[in-house]
């Protein structure tokens, strides 16, 4: 059990307690050093967070795949972070990363290329910023 | 089972078809709409979602109190989302949001108010822009 203490430690505390969901996992949001957009949000372990911060780039734990990856090792699309950041209950983190080409296995820039409106029937999607850097099918083979 | 077909649905497609988790959640980033910074990262179940988009105004699902929650209802520090984005999955949404005061619990106006640097015997952090905006004792009575 969770104390006020031990929250507190959390919170205004400086050690680095990474809080690991009961897969393991903290989430990652990646934002574009330059223009602060969302590129992606994905999840890291305990051996990705290490990495991370170690090598200065963005390894991610992939859960469709449930194994460790290096941003970028396939695509070439690396993520150099420039800085860390540790939200308050350190369940997740925050890198503002200088991207090579696109963050999206899709090839887009961002993962986040629609916009969510209200519309007559309920939310619609709209493409925004929805541009391909790259075709998937010569990255990924698929 | 997914299927390509039902992939390239959810990554082309227009259609709004949140994917949760097995709690019935989506993960929510929120950025500032002026600063780019990321506030806070939260969670939406599918009345968050709807209520946020009908209302303009931020819901979360909250898993520690498992309870829907609008933000600002304690505090007054609302969140008025500008815009809404949706990932390639279909699993995290992005707002963009103009925000009343501090984001964070602990007063801050963001959540992520700690750097996380590599340091002697292992990551370390330090505080960044962890000023705070309000006494969480006179909002919360705690």
């Amino acid at each position: 059990m969770s104390t006020s203490a031990d929250n507190n430690d959390i919170e205004e505390g400086l050690a680095f307690r990474p809080k690991f969901d009961a897969s393991g996992l903290v989430t990652c949001v990646a934002t574009d050093i330059g223009t602060g957009e969302v590129l992606m949000v994905a999840h890291m372990n305990d051996e990705a967070l290490r990495k991370t911060i170690a090598s200065g780039e963005a390894w991610y734990f992939s859960r469709s795949r449930n194994a460790l990856w290096r941003k970028g090792e396939t695509s070439g699309q690396v993520q150099r972070v420039v800085e860390m950041r540790m939200d308050c209950d350190q369940d997740a983190v925050w890198i503002r990363v200088e991207q090579t080409g696109a963050a999206c296995h899709t090839g887009r820039r961002s993962c986040f290329y629609r916009a969510v409106r209200s519309g007559e029937g309920g939310a619609q999607l709209s493409f925004v910023d929805a541009d391909r850097l790259f075709d998937p099918k010569d990255v990924y083979g698929k």
